[in-house]
């Protein structure tokens, strides 16, 4: 396939090229002034929206409360943990100046708020009383990136981040994996992406963490891609700000934190976990608009054509569909179909003049099994049932496809050639030593890391795929190439 | 009244101290570290999640998108708008290092996005079917500031900034009046606060703005707070940035841009336009416990009575109400009474085992007519029709009571030294010559400037009340000493 006067480069011939022109071509995205940063456009902006509706919304039904903390960090709090500024240090922005003076101390935007969080979870936590605390924020950071990429790497980004606090390990444990829980949720039910969630290996934790999780998505390109992590951070933190309370016998204890946090990357992972060689393809439940329709008469019909049309949009709504009528006069119904389908309308209806007579429009699906939308007449009596029903099964076909797909690019391999082969199509699930030095040969010869020690795996042990010491962690190690 | 040891200083002997310990210790929020920033807690937060969930409604019904623009602004953008960048020089604060580097361009941490907007909005239009363009953000901004306030001058405030651009002034007015009204609806309807919506005088002006409106609410010590503001921007901005449509006779015009915005600060004035000596006195619309449920029971009657109170909560949940119960063991009833009067809950619910035995609960309004909270016994069976009317009467009263107050507090004024009084203790409405150099002295004499020009005043003209010359914009202007 030729890449056509509209289209976008295919995804066979670069990926990469696939990407960056559907994200922008598809007004989700596009390059800020200031260097790695994004301008999130309407189109984007809702898909997050959407996210941020069903995370928040579960992120309170677990018990936690939104707050907010300042963007600016002294930069003494994040030299406080030590793991913490080494790992962050190369990416801070700096405000050195401030209401045209030089400031005493530089203020760092922040990165992340661990330190700043810390400082206030000190003061406000004195009894076991006061446990856990659950706290979450919505908000910007900012981490300066040497390779920028919409939505994947960008200098700034949108996200949340919790941070809890608890009286012991076992309930800080508890917390990290039910938040992962939840991103697994988010991921699967809402943007139709199979992630596993599993452990992260010492090499690749947060730095200042004990422990790591993650969620990883499988991309078109076989590629993986972290969607979500979750932090258990020991009393690194709590050390560090004197997050300290008195327990029932009357002695002061330290706490143990969490972190976790979602970002405006999910909207990437969805572009990528999904689209196609025509652009975009949307699940419904993160779709901007689940139905387009798209009025098809002219001269005296018209009017007809598009009253109809804004009728049955009003009928949609009122059924909780989120339908646009693209009444655009000055492009043609051709220019319109190819539009939504590189802006990954899940459903596209037709009407004209001899549909409405017969009281029915033409339905057609972003892609069915064949990779193809046929259409179908459906009756316009019956339109928003038949239109809720096509909108769930078509967010079951994208989570099943993007199953069956991870699925058939994921192989256990138990030898080095057959794993260099595996990890240039998809995943590699392998026993590994847990030597940093001999994950770094793997990188560095494949390109491949390791994305996490999923928590489903079956307890296993052997030799390493490379270098034939003894297996660690007890489990397989999922490799992969990843974003 | 004296300083009781958990009460917090009367607002009669030193209004200023009353809020800083109002909002702290009903902890909405506290200091940052770093100068004049603020830690929104989470009953604080709650709030702000309230009003903007309002908002973004009537944002969103109103025709706009929401989208989001890059935190970063570089130097130049700021500076091809002659007044805004003088207007926001002082109060900016510089990125000059990143990635362990000195930046070639230092960026400004964003005061306000008109710029790089603008920028963006250049390249999006080219016709006149893309007008009008309706964006707004949610957003985080940062203004250096002298003398900070929590809530009401933060170095860091979250808002959102709404930026339009239309294809003549007339659109763009129009637009600069609907979001000036969107904000009156939210004052009045949401924060109980009857704010007088109109135009500010030439010195009172946005920077870059031809002209501004904003809406002025009275806090409980007559002074005024502007709690949203509303700019037609005219074409400067469109100049700046190039923001051109080609018209439908295929000629380029420039656009006609409009930005408004409303920031946390709307918490600082819904604290001083209804707080009194107790603390807090929360609009039912904008609390995040609108009932607070005390059970009062000790020994083998406590386990009966918590769960009364638990049931009777999940019934009041299910009918719509934000409701919590109060079982801390370790607080007496009489702390709770005084905490939830600090912490403004609405209503306060009070359930022991004989109320229990009667099949009722004793109610208790956070305040009355007399400024007291008399309590009647209500029936458990029908508490949730009670209280849902009682809160809607709730909401009403302190409407009614903000609007009598700020009406006993203004004064259409025609001398000099009744003004100067009326300023003291409220508003004074007067005719005014619109001379920049007469505000002045105004200011310095008596602290009082021209709030604004109120949109329902009626036609009249006269001679200035300060120096005699004719009067300027053919009505009264309203002055305070403001917030
Ligand atoms: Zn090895
Ligand atoms: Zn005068």
């Amino acid at each position: 396939m030729a890449r056509g006067e509209r289209g976008v480069t295919p995804q066979s011939e670069d990926f990469s090229s696939w990407y960056n022109e559907t994200v922008t071509r598809a007004q989700l995205v596009e390059r800020g002034p200031a260097k790695g940063t994004m301008v999130i456009r309407p189109y984007g902006y809702r898909i997050w929206e959407l996210l941020q509706a069903e995370l928040d919304r579960r992120i309170k039904d677990t018990g936690h409360e939104n707050a907010y903390f300042p963007l600016f960090i002294p930069e003494s709090y994040l030299k406080r943990e030590a793991e913490h500024v080494e790992g962050f240090a190369p990416e801070l922005a700096v405000v050195t100046h401030a209401g045209g003076k030089e400031l005493e101390e530089p203020l760092i935007v922040r990165p992340t708020s661990e330190t700043i969080v810390g400082e206030m979870m000190a003061k406000w936590i004195s009894s076991y009383r006061d446990l856990p605390l659950l706290l979450n924020q919505w908000a910007n950071v900012v981490r300066w990136e040497l390779r920028p990429r919409l939505f994947l790497r960008t200098t700034e980004f949108l996200w949340q981040e919790g941070h809890t606090a608890h009286a012991d390990a076992a309930d800080a444990l508890r917390e990290t994996l039910q938040m992962l829980e939840v991103y697994t949720e988010i991921a699967r039910d809402i943007a139709a992406i199979p992630v596993v969630p599993g452990e992260k290996t010492p090499g690749e934790r947060f730095a200042g963490a004990v422990q790591t999780f993650s969620i990883e998505g499988m991309m078109r390109d076989g590629k993986a891609l972290q969607a979500g992590t979750s932090h258990y951070l020991g009393t690194n933190f709590a050390k560090a700000f004197g997050i300290q309370y008195l327990n029932r016998a009357g002695t002061q204890e330290l706490c143990h934190t969490t972190s976790w946090g979602m970002a405006t990357r999910m909207i990437g992972a969805a572009v990528m976990a999904h689209g196609d060689d025509k652009g975009l393809v949307l699940p419904p439940r993160i779709a901007p608009y689940q139905v387009v329709i798209v009025p098809i008469a002219r001269g005296e019909a018209a009017e007809e054509v598009d009253t109809a049309a804004r009728e049955l949009a009003g009928r949609l709504k009122a059924a909780g569909i989120r339908v646009h009528v693209d009444d655009r006069p000055q492009v043609s119904p051709g220019f319109k179909f190819n539009d939504w389908e590189l802006r990954g309308a899940p459903l596209r209806l037709e009407i004209g003049p001899r549909d409405l007579a017969a009281g029915t429009a033409l339905l057609a699906r972003r892609l069915d099994a064949q990779g193809e939308g046929g259409k179908v007449a459906i009756a316009l009596d019956t339109a928003p049932q038949t239109l809720a029903a096509a909108l769930e099964e078509f967010q079951a076909f994208l989570l099943r496809r993007a199953t069956d797909f991870r699925e058939s690019r994921t192989a256990a391999v138990e030898a080095w050639p057959e794993f260099a082969q595996q990890v240039t199509v998809g995943w590699a699930s392998a026993l590994h030593c847990g030597r940093p030095e001999c994950e770094d040969e793997i990188k560095a010869e494949t390109a491949a890391t390791p994305r996490c020690i999923p928590n489903a795996a079956p307890v296993e042990s052997g030799i390493c795929v490379r270098c034939g010491a003894p297996s660690a962690y007890g489990k397989r190690v999922l490799f992969a190439r990843a974003y």
